[in-house]
């Protein structure tokens, strides 16, 4: 009977409006009649704003979200060989980290099959990155999911069409009208698709720091913990680290660029951090499902990742030997000055990028594989005057004056003094 | 140059949601923006909710005002042989002052350009009201309202297209997203419509109880003083009553009955709270443009007010001696015990005669021109068990049950000792 109840709109976004809770026949009512049109974007929105105003409970994120998985299918690996585990990040600058996880998190014995986004604004897309290998395609069917899955244990591809479609109508309308900073639409958003993904357990990289969604650590930890409690409650084992984010991950901003460095901790080498995080969190991931004994860090040295990587590539078409594309244009920004790099923004590196062709400001807008950013110092390293700190690629040279503006009050350095070392990992939640 | 300037919606929102203001150039891009389509609904709509609850500074409030007047035309009346004044009520149940006031106080020598609405909810519509009378047409065009004004003194009619649009728009979308109760949006838009009508003074009846929109003293004060500063800063001369809406005003609700109410006034006669209010409100109206020697009780009396009534329902197209329209089928609710009548609730009342087809759900809906109830009795009177306290009215009556159901708990009768008269009027502001 529940299920064909209808109800007034209005009265549910005036509730919540006034800081009233919304019970689960209500909200079930809500994400169904959105995905049918049936309640108008312009309603949507003016909830939206109510909820990032006034909060939801834990128990209307909860049904929020399962609302929007039963919007669509959920997927199914129950019957694979293996375990399946995903991980997701909340977005950061250089972080190229699934490339090289995935395939490493399956050389070690489990499945991953991680449905992933494009970037918008600051952060790119793990999408947006692979596309830069020549012929690689994101759109799988489920069953080329399947298939890859259990012949290459890692998969990492666009949603398919049927996964949370309310999410996927929802995150477009937020995206347009400022409803975007919300713990609550946030953590359901994630976990909506997550869940209905398929996989049995879950590792979050929440990052907090100026190139991170999240500036606040008390935010993010937050947001970690009401992503776990969803995964929880919908059966999904989830582990939440947070991360630092106030310098780029490794040395390597933009789509093909990020490409090469993840071949790089592929290949055994590679920036420090980028090697730190992709071991610890692979090492979350084995963990989550009882694999505890596998050494991710073997896997990078003894090859194994990288063979499930070109195999991995092969399979959605991709040629893991062809060259990857370089920019037609490259610009150095040397050190103002001699002593010790105490500071390179993440945010501004990202803004920086974006505005060199990496990113893009609309859904639409086609990005540049191989705009981007490369980092010559690190936040601690001694550098001296004119000393080549960035080099900035593009293929159009009328976009370095405004990228060069966005790295404005970027970079700090210090005349003596060393910066104290801080941690990249912050906390485990979970 | 800053004509031509745009901005980024998402950033105004986002702005407004966190608290901050938004200067005078934004918010005349924004209203013109959202005019022309430019900003989405969906845009419009999380930006009315953030303004809900976050507010809008003073000098916020009077550039929305202003920018809606700027979307479309202002009216002038500057040249009549008289003064201009008009009156604006904020809607309650029972109100049909503007019947008999603004032929009283054109009787009394001003001019009154009333651009009038249609009712939604539980509150009526005056020109539902005056479409009761056969023949009456509420839309005219700017022409006809001038040469009405100049001939008879008094026009009551549909809003010209030219209006404030931005407003028409804007209020439609409220409707629909649960972002009506916000007294920064409600002052500019009534304010926006009364300023565009070309009025050079205006009284404001701002209604408070549980009839009203403002069930709260203070809100409704709130409300009053924007309003009158925003008249005050266009250069229209703005007073406030604020007056008691807790129980019906008179002693009919509902479209032909009210107009028959208001003819007894006119006659000379009708209710005391009808007569007192009116009179009060015509004092105002003629004291703002300083014909304060003129008494609007006389023209009431003498037949005066009349004369214009039936010259200003004849000009429109209506026949002011036809008969009114009746419904086919009564129901009458008798008091069920012996003693004073202390409460009979002003919004249970609105909702009965709304679902005896009073009033509209949607804009579009059409209203009976024959539904409403009669009150036999008002709070204070003596009442004996089974004396007739209501009589509702209908052409449909399938439709008592549900309009029954809304009166519950509406009506208390004491068994002895009486109640305090409470004053109509209970503040004036300006």
């Amino acid at each position: 009977m529940t299920e064909s109840r209808t109800y007034d709109v209005v009265d549910l976004i005036r509730r919540k409006r006034d800081g009233g809770v919304l019970d689960d026949a209500e909200i079930d009512w809500l994400i169904k009649a959105y995905t049918r049109g049936e309640v108008a974007d312009e309603q949507m929105s003016a909830l939206a704003m109510a909820i990032v105003l006034r909060g939801m409970t834990p128990d209307e994120i909860a049904r929020w979200t399962q609302a929007m998985i039963d919007s669509g299918d959920r997927l199914d690996f129950a019957d694979l060989g293996r375990p399946t585990v995903d991980k997701h990040s909340t977005g950061g600058v250089g972080d190229k980290i699934t490339l090289a996880l995935a395939p490493t998190v399956a050389a070690c014995g489990a499945a991953v099959p991680q449905l992933s986004g494009r970037g918008l604004g600051h952060t790119g897309g793990t999408l947006d990155k692979l596309e830069s290998i020549p012929g690689w395609r994101a759109s799988l069917s489920y069953d080329e999911i399947r298939r890859q899955l259990d012949d290459v244990g890692a998969v990492v591809c666009a949603p398919t069409d049927t996964l949370a479609p309310a999410d996927r109508k929802l995150y477009a309308l937020r995206d347009v009208t400022g409803t975007v900073e919300s713990i609550p639409l946030i953590a359901s958003s994630i976990m909506s698709k997550k869940i209905a993904e398929g996989t049995s357990a879950l590792v979050l990289d929440v990052k907090v720091g100026s190139g991170a969604f999240m500036k606040d650590v008390d935010d993010a930890r937050q947001l970690a913990a009401t992503m776990v409690e969803l995964g929880a409650s919908a059966g999904v084992r989830t582990v939440a680290l947070l991360t630092r984010m106030q310098t780029p991950l490794g040395l390597a901003v933009g789509n093909a660029l990020e490409v090469r460095e993840a071949v790089e901790v592929l290949s055994g080498g590679g920036p420090s951090d980028v090697v730190e995080l992709t071991v610890a969190l692979a090492r979350e991931m084995l963990a989550a499902v009882g694999l505890d004994d596998r050494d991710p860090a073997d896997a990078l040295q003894n090859g194994q990742a990288m063979d499930v990587w070109r195999r991995m590539i092969r399979a959605q078409g991709g040629d893991p030997d062809a060259g990857l594309p370089r920019a037609r244009e490259t610009h150095v920004v040397p050190a103002p000055a001699e002593g010790v790099l105490i500071r390179m923004d993440a945010y501004a590196v990202g803004i920086a990028a974006w505005r060199l062709g990496a990113g893009r400001a609309r859904k639409e807008d086609p990005v540049s594989p191989v705009a981007g950013i490369e980092l010559h110092a690190k936040p601690g390293a001694y550098v001296r005057t004119g000393q080549p700190l960035l080099t900035l690629h593009t293929d159009e040279p009328q976009r370095f004056a405004h990228a060069l503006a966005a790295l404005d009050g970027a970079i700090e350095i210090a005349p003596y003094g060393s910066r104290p070392a801080q941690p990249l990992i912050l906390d485990r939640i979970g």
